[in-house]
């Protein structure tokens, strides 16, 4: 276990932090808020922390992929645990437990909240809630890549172990590139819609803080009805952005090159899209009714829907009152989630659509058995191995999915609650139905599932291996053991 | 396709189910009620039919994998077709769909019942009923195999579809000989169970009929409280019977053969133990106070979890008023489901075992990338292939799965009603939770929600595939052209 290294990077990790902690100071200097001060602390502490974390340099720089699974799991905890000491310290968020939770689920993009009234909180906190949405969002160590120079091999474990989907599209052949084209398409179109909703009239403040939690696919809001009570062209941009964000990245990289053709043959995107307009219809024919006009059903039909698949999880509407189809298309979209390559979470469009591509599959050799293709996804032919490893991710989804239920059911609350709270936990959108819905929140769980739904936040963001990995006993074991080395 | 072929077999079903409906007959003769009339006429019109489609041999008697499907599927509504009739003409269920439904949730060993009050019907249709779970617990077209000469390679493939379990154990080489073994040790063990009620002074009828029900995990009863108001006797004896008919016969087979150690080294018997265990010391401990002693307090929690992870679906109290905890594992346990190679439904024990350890391996090769094994059930290496298989079983499962759901949500019930309607047809259960729960039925359902379910107990207890080929176009076009040529 290279444990220098994993060391050095988690330094780097929390300078970083200190950094961006810097945003909400100025934030603080804006409003007048004393707050700042105690943000300012944190991060001066935090960048202390990391640079002596990273004083020494390494004399071995490789990175294996346990060790990338290790310092990415690793960076997500330290990043949290910093991350909310200022919510603690400023008594904002007394409890520690409700302040690592708030964290975690924001810089995991879940956006679910243990606030009972957000507009009661400064502007600095309400800043640096939606701020963690963005930084966890695109990840903080596809950041390090894009500013920290690293030796060439190893990064791609640690690009691996953080970014959403399946596979990592490398997008040109050196990281570091990759890294900052991600990172500034992820800042354009962030800043784009910032004055999209500018120009709606929208105030400043509430304008970035949301286009931050929306770039991220985040959640928190800084009104405590989320977007109900924005202007209904508010509403639609961030529909608009919301599905934007949903993307795979791919899609605008290929668009700034000019590689229009490629662009419009990703697949996953066809049918991320296909199954935003098909759900979007369904929930708009059962709810028509209830609102006064078709235009305002689409809006928050086309809202809600948005906001589930792309893992966000802001609302215009208490989706929790609508019928039963409505509500598990609701909880059927929690699960498969945005594209790979986006901000979004959940399982992926695209290992759905190879699922269904291997299901036809079989189900055709039946028919005709001398006839067996191989499934063609992304106009390549998807091989064993790529079937073999979604159906591993869909195993260990299972198996951290039942464990949690099992705990969560400790609290009491009804089927649909629990198993809401941790898909919406695991999949990192936000409210759940019934006692976690959308006009409620986590502020009454006990300690327990607290803690649960943060391990499955993490486990989400993730890609789940990282958080196994860490807490497996034999990489326990090899830290112990490599330090013990050490002091030897 | 192989037309006549598949029309002669369906001929024999149709004889063999002629010939099964005797027995009702005889209940009548002994009880005198005149409802018997009409279960010889139809007995009498159901074997005529037979008679007239397998009266011309066909030339050729291959039989590939797809036209077992095909055979298979049609065999099981052609028996649901003509067993739901006598219940119609006798106007004892005067619906057509629901007597369907109950005849079909009968054969396929479910036990969802559309009826409100069981003890009105007529001893003569009340063992009708409990005899399809005898006879859909370990197949008809086993039983086929059993009795009727058929040429060797093609049997294989029916015995495959009909079988529950990821793969058929050939007790011995000759197929005819497995059906016959495999009928002997069912017969012997139900023999077994009656025999045993009777010493515990239960009446005759429900000893036969109960008897019936478990050996079949099916769940019919015979009285409205289901098993609550028999003795604690009566209640362990089913325990223990639902238990043992959700082994492997394997075991069995093996144990009668004097070969014990190959009996007792079956891991998937030793899992199932396992699960049942924990499943019961679980909600032993959740729900001991509400019960007056340990005792009692065990017994329900033995009976539950047995006649769940069964998938019988007898009850003795009601577990839907029981704490989020127990009825979150009752829901889990309806997806494990028995053994392969059992009368049991479900997803089957055996499937989740080598998935766990498929897992397991996983996490593992993160840790120790160089010593990655292949995994051992059942002292063998599941090689990829049999891991493959499994994934796409349970993909298959869930693409079953979410249209029914969907199309279930249109009754509005609520979501863990919805939820469970479909989890507890599918896995051939029975009672679900809530509206569906162990004291209600499925009577209130609309005809659309009821032939869904129909879709799914049939699809589930066929092993999801032989349905899906079935209604897949190419089949149907295939059966069709194979006729058109005929003619000409």
């Amino acid at each position: 276990m290279n444990s220098p290294m994993i060391r050095t990077l988690l330094g780097h990790v929390l300078k970083i932090e200190g950094a961006l902690m810097l945003l909400p100071c100025l934030v603080a200097i804006i409003y007048q808020e004393k707050v700042g001060f105690i943000y300012l602390a944190v991060a001066g502490a935090t960048a202390l922390i990391g640079t002596a974390l990273s004083f020494f340099k390494p004399a071995n720089t490789a990175l294996y992929l346990k060790e990338g699974c290790i310092t990415t799991a690793l960076s997500w905890i330290a990043l949290s645990f910093f991350g909310c000491l200022p919510f603690c310290i400023s008594g904002e968020i007394p409890s520690f437990t409700n302040a690592l939770f708030e964290t975690i689920s924001g810089f995991t993009t879940t956006g679910a909240s243990i606030l009972n009234d957000v507009e009661s909180l400064s502007h600095t906190a309400l800043f640096w809630r939606s701020f963690t949405h963005w930084v966890g969002g695109m990840g903080v160590l596809v950041f390090l890549l894009a500013v920290v120079p690293l030796s060439g091999g190893s990064t791609i474990n640690l690009l691996k172990a953080e970014s959403p989907g399946p596979s990592v599209g490398k997008l040109v052949p050196k990281m570091k590139a990759t890294a900052r084209n991600l990172y500034s398409i992820y800042a354009l179109l962030t800043l784009l819609q910032i004055l999209f909703m500018l120009a709606g009239g929208c105030p400043a403040f509430d304008s970035i803080t949301l286009s931050l939690g929306t770039a991220g696919t985040g959640g928190f809001g800084v009104r405590n009805d989320s977007l109900a009570s924005y202007s209904p062209y508010i509403q639609w941009v961030v529909t608009f952005f919301m599905i934007c964000f949903g993307v795979n990245f791919n899609f605008y990289y290929f668009l700034i090159m000019k590689r229009f053709k490629e662009a419009f043959h990703i697949e996953e995107v066809k049918y991320y899209l296909c199954i935003i307009i098909a759900a979007v219809i369904i929930i708009f024919l059962n709810i028509y009714r209830i609102f006064g006009s078709a235009g305002e059903a689409l809006r928050h039909s086309a809202f809600q829907v948005a906001s589930i698949i792309t893992t966000s999880g802001f609302c215009t509407t208490d989706f929790d009152t609508w019928n039963t189809t409505c509500r598990m298309i609701i909880v059927l979209l929690m699960f498969i989630g945005a594209c790979a390559g986006s901000t979004g979470g959940g399982i992926k469009v695209s290992r759905f659509v190879v699922m269904l591509k291997n299901f036809k599959r079989e189900v055709n050799s039946y028919i005709h058995p001398k006839s067996v293709k191989s499934i063609m996804f992304e106009h390549k032919s998807a091989d064993e191995t790529m079937v073999a490893s979604i159906s591993v991710y869909l195993i260990t989804f299972i198996m951290i999915f039942i464990p949690s239920l099992l705990l969560i059911t400790l609290d009491n609350m009804d089927l649909t609650s629990s198993f809401t709270a941790v898909a919406t936990t695991i999949n990192n959108i936000g409210p759940g139905l019934n006692l976690i819905g959308p006009t409620r929140n986590f502020y009454e769980l006990s300690t327990l599932s607290k803690y649960v739904l943060m391990f499955d936040m993490l486990a989400g963001r993730l890609e789940l291996f990282p958080l196994l990995i860490l807490f497996h006993p034999g990489s326990i074991k090899a830290l112990i053991t490599s330090r013990k080395k050490k002091k030897i």
